[in-house]
This record gives C-alpha cells, sequence and structure tokens, in this order.
C-alpha cells in the first residue's frame, strides 16, 4: 500500500541561463533573452514528493512538517532571495536551466530522506514552464 | 491505447488526528496542533482519475457525468460538512490522516469502478499538502 | 499617490454555524449543514489589503514583512488549527459566519495599522465564497 | 538521468459531441446537453510533457521556446478560436470528446518530437475535467 | 457595517462577436477571429458580488446558497451548455461581447436581489480577460 | 452604464531593493534580504483595468487585443526578462518596490489610453504579495 505524499515549497531568485566557458555572444545565440547578463528572475513553485508505506503507528508516509522543514533548509535557505549563478556553489560551473535546477534540488533532498521511500521533485519556473525528476 | 479521465471534486469536513487508544497527551506530542480537541478543519480538494480504453461507440474512457455522480454518492455525500472522526464509521477507528482518508475513498470508488479501469485519488488537504494512492 | 499593498495569508478551522441562544432544531432548520453539530471546516484564504501614499524614503506604503508579521500575530496565531466556536473568544457568542469572522479580523488588525491608512480585509471559506469588509 | 519538461498552452473553441451517423435525438440520448446541436465551447488548457536525457551542452532536455513554438503551430493555430466539429479535419469524422482530442493532438505533436524522447499530453476542458494521453 | 459577499459560478457556452446588420466580411474586419462564422467558445467564470449590512439574527449579508441557487436559476440554466447567440433571447440582436454578456447577467440578477443590497458582477471570459459591471 | 475590461499580463524580470544614495549596510538594514547585492527575481503577474462606456458600434468598452498589444510594447518589451535595476531607465534612480514599479507602469499606460477611459494596473510580485494603483 504505496501512497505518495507531496508537499508545495517557494523561492524567489534570479538567474541567467549561461554557460562560464562560452562568450556572452555565444550564449546569447543559444539562450536568447533568458542569457542577459544583467540577469532576470522568477517566483519558483516546488512540489516534492515522497512516495512509501503508511506508518500503521501514525498514519504518515512521513510527517508533513518534518518533510516542510527539511525543504526549507535544503532549498528555500540555500536559494530563497539569491542570485543562482553568483550564490549558489552548485551553479558556480552548472548552468542554471530549470533541468538542472530540479536536478540538484532532487540529489540534495535525496541524501536526507530514507532510502526506502521515492522521491519526485516538480519544479515550476514560471505558471507555464515546469519540470520534473525522479532519480530515474 | 489507453487514455486517463480526471474529475475535480471537493467537500469541507472536520477533523483532528487522533489515536483513540492514546491519550491527549501522546496525541498532542505527536501530532502537534493537528490534534487539536477541538477539531480544525479543510477545503478538502479531490481529482480521481481513471485509466482505460477509449470506447470506440462513444468516445468516452468513462462517461464524466457518471464518474462525477459517483464521485458525489460515494465520497461528498459521506464527508461533506461532516466531522470526519466523528461521523463518518471509516475513521472511528482510524486516525484521519490525509494518507488514510486518500485509501479510504480509493477502496470507496473501486469497488464501483469496473476492474479493467485502472484508479488513482489524489487528495489536497490544503492548496500545499497532498497525497495519491492508486492501489499499488 | 495612494497605492493599496496586498498580502495574502491563510488559517485551517472547524467551525459550525449555530446561535447559543436557539435550539440545534431552530439552528439546523436556518443553517442547514452548515450547522451539523459535529462541526465542519475549511482553508480560509484571507488577504489584507492597506492603501496610503508611498514613503519616500523606502518606496514602500507598508512594510510587506511587518504587514505578514502582523497577520500572522493577530490571525493566524489565533485561529490556525482551532475551533473557531469553541477556542476563539470573539466567536464565543457570535455566529461564526464568514461575514462576522472577516469584521472580527478586520477590527483586530485595525487597531494595530496606523489610522491615516485605509484598510480592507477579504475573506475566502470556500474558493467559491468569500466576503470583504471595509469597516464602512 | 531522465527530466520531463512540460509547456502549459491554451485554445478556446466550440464544439459538441456529436456522432455523424447517429441522429440528433441519439446523439442527446446519450451525450445529454454536450450534444446541443448550435455547440456549446470551453477554454481547453494543455500541458505537453516531453521527457528525455539533459543533454550536456545546453542543460536543456529541449529548448522550452521550440517546444512552445511547435504546440502554436499544430495546436493553437489548428483549433484556436474554431469550431472543432466543422474547421477541423480531424473532428470531420471523429467525435470530439476530450479523450479523443488528446490523443489528435499527441499524434500531430508526437511527428514532430524526436523518437527519443517520450511525450505526454495532458488536456483541460474545464478546470475540473481532464484527460491525459503518452501513446500507450 | 457594509459587508460584500461573492460567489463564484460557471458556464461553458459557444459565440462568435457578430453584429447581425453588418456583413460577414465586416464582422471579420472588426472582430478578428472572434467573428469565426462557425463559433468559438469558452469556459466562462463568474462572480456575483452583494453588499449590505450583516443581519442581526443570521449573521448573513445574504444566504450564499440562496445566492447560488438564483444564480443557477437566472444564469447557468439559461447559458450553460448554449450556443448564446442562438440559443439566448437576449443576444438574438446583441453582440455577445463580455462587456454585453456581463450587464445583461447584471439585469437579469439586479430584479431578484433586494434593492437595498448593491449588486456587482465579474466575468471571466478566460483566466486572461474578464470585465465588470455594477449597474453604475 | 460604466463597464471595467481587465486583461492579464506578466514578465519575469531581477531586482533588488536598493537605493543608490545610501550604502549596500543601510540598503541591507532596511530592506533585508530583498537587497542582496546580486539581486534576486519574479514572476510578475500584471492585471490593467480599463473603465468607460460600451461603445454602441461594437459591445466593447476596448478593443481587448488593443490592449493586450499596448501592455506587450509598454511593459513585456520593456520589463521582460530584464533587470529592473540596470536594464530599466526609470529605476536607475528610483527603488523598484512594487508601490514604485506600479505607478511606473501606471504612468507608461495612462499616456497611450484615452483619457475619458478611467486606468487601473494591479501587480502581483508574488502569488502572495500585490499592489494596485488607479491615479488616486
Amino acid at each position: 500500500m504505496m501512497v505518495t505524499v507531496s508537499r508545495k515549497a517557494h523561492f524567489n531568485a534570479a538567474h541567467r541561463l549561461y554557460r562560464i566557458d562560452w562568450s556572452n555572444e555565444k550564449n546569447h545565440t543559444v539562450f536568447g533573452k533568458c542569457s542577459n547578463p544583467n540577469y532576470h528572475g522568477h517566483n519558483y513553485e516546488l512540489v516534492v514528493s515522497v512516495t512509501g508505506k503508511i506508518d500503521k503507528e501514525t498514519g504518515y508516509v512521513i510527517d508533513m512538517k518534518v518533510l516542510k522543514d527539511l525543504i526549507k533548509e535544503e532549498v528555500e535557505d540555500a536559494f530563497d532571495h539569491k542570485n543562482l549563478n553568483l550564490d549558489v556553489e552548485a551553479f558556480k560551473n552548472l548552468n542554471p536551466t530549470a533541468e538542472n535546477i530540479v536536478v540538484v534540488i532532487y540529489n540534495k533532498l535525496r541524501s536526507r530522506i530514507k532510502s526506502n521511500l521515492k522521491l519526485k521533485v516538480t519544479l515550476y519556473e514560471t505558471p507555464r514552464n515546469f519540470v520534473s525528476y525522479s532519480g530515474e
């Protein structure tokens, strides 16, 4: 009896799509206005989904409060009101596309959640663009 | 050619997280403010998803009107404007966590939907907390 | 140059529509299923709107962080995960209709916000039912 | 490392549920008010999801701009502000149920997206009714 | 102490922007794709707002159930799953722009709501286009 | 017979709350994490509302297509994927708080909309924080 528990969170951040080993010109050619050297930004919405068996004792798969606090610690405190390219170590040499951000978030959370629980992360860059990753 | 058809519904209910075999103190220690003895409540949003082949005759997997009426009968009429702990038989001895509620709803609907159709139920307790179950 | 600044918040609570001076029968006749003696509940969404001049120094009408903390102190801490009828002094003798709740919230906030700022409070009981009050 | 990239789009269209080989009476018996001979309509919301490996060069699974333009060309330009029964070739002899529409959209997009990328299409007929198809 | 009570409703309808006294060509020149002779359609979302004093007896400005039933009778039953141009008397000689529709709805409801209550109607044609009218 | 017509739009931008005549330290003291020198960002949602009489000829207060194009020209092309502090002339010496941004947008649009039409602009910085201005 596997149930999936999901929790939404959000953070506001600046970024630019940018490869440090490419010129601004090449970055602009490939990434267009998303590569503005002065950055742009988003209200990122995050859905973290954890799948496992219901604990008979508590009726929980995972305590939503614990999950909320874990997302705050690993994601919100690290990314909120930040410039992803400049302020976040993981993107110093990694282009902060939505795809790369969702994998970074997944990896940060994966190491903190018990291995018998499955994890999936969905990241909305805008209400119309979103990505998801479940480690497969 | 398997298509999934989903229908949203909702109900408003009171509940408390509570094990009848535990003291109020122990309930409070484990479940915090969610165990307020006077109850709190939610606008529960429900998504019922049915997967199967398209009927060549009608172009339907399932008649959405039939699905809507089934959800009304099995879920809305049973849970809406109720106290889950006191008014709903299923939770007399079962802690009404979102996880347990979604399994109860799944089981009620599963017995009413043809076995060649797959079923998945997603339940939003708040816009930020939700759970899903597909009988696996 | 009057600008309106709005902040959303939410709280989850149980309630029943109920006049303490009426019988359960009369309450049921007038308020229907909303008067279930065992209570039901909602995810209340709140919008607090403050109108005033932009402070030339800061560019703020009101610091959104201050407004957020004020709503938390006066509304969320007082109402969240509570039974409005039993746990909240203001509704001991006042029927907690959406209309009465929004007036109570307005009065709590009005006394904490400078009198040269106009105040309006909107309260969603469900996504389809909401009320607003601006002290007029 | 498979990531899913999703893009939302929309179109507004008229339709009626209708089999051309049935009488209006039989159509009405089976499809009810959805078979009004004068048509009714919807704001259809569409989510197109593409799953594949992240390109190491760009950090993209698929360039969201390319996906957006493809949806515009194949779906929005073909369906928006149209009568699905009368103006869209695919539904001349196919009942435009949500199920049939999502399969038609899937097939149009499938032929334009590289075969190593998986495709899933979700179509909202209303905020409460939606369908999805992934070619399986 | 004036409180505003609002209720959301919806209906799905086909329409075309069209003046019966103009040629199809002139209609197309002025209204573009919105004048497709075969119609297009929308999920119309409606917000009906009623302002008045709180009744001391009930704590209501207006019984939300009464308001809901009135909207069903006057608007949903008359417009849902209809072609506004062909099936609704009010638009036989009136171009069903969002502006004209909202005035028609306002007038239908105004005659059914007590004159000491103020009325405002907001109509969403799409999530991005909406209109409102309060009889002034 | 005054009807209000509203159109939603959006833009994604980076900014920091910052007075150029204050030190980074003072900016940080007053504006907190919103003053991160490396910027953060938002998906800004915009609602532009125009109030006037319905044109008897067209049934429009204002052609929504004209309004949409005007917003694109004056707001989206100027602000989208930009750094408000660095890339937008209006904020070179003006702190880009939500309050100041909404006034700047209002003034840009006011000069392009006929003076017999009333204008109101609402700007969502996040789904929970928003401001509005109508030139009064």
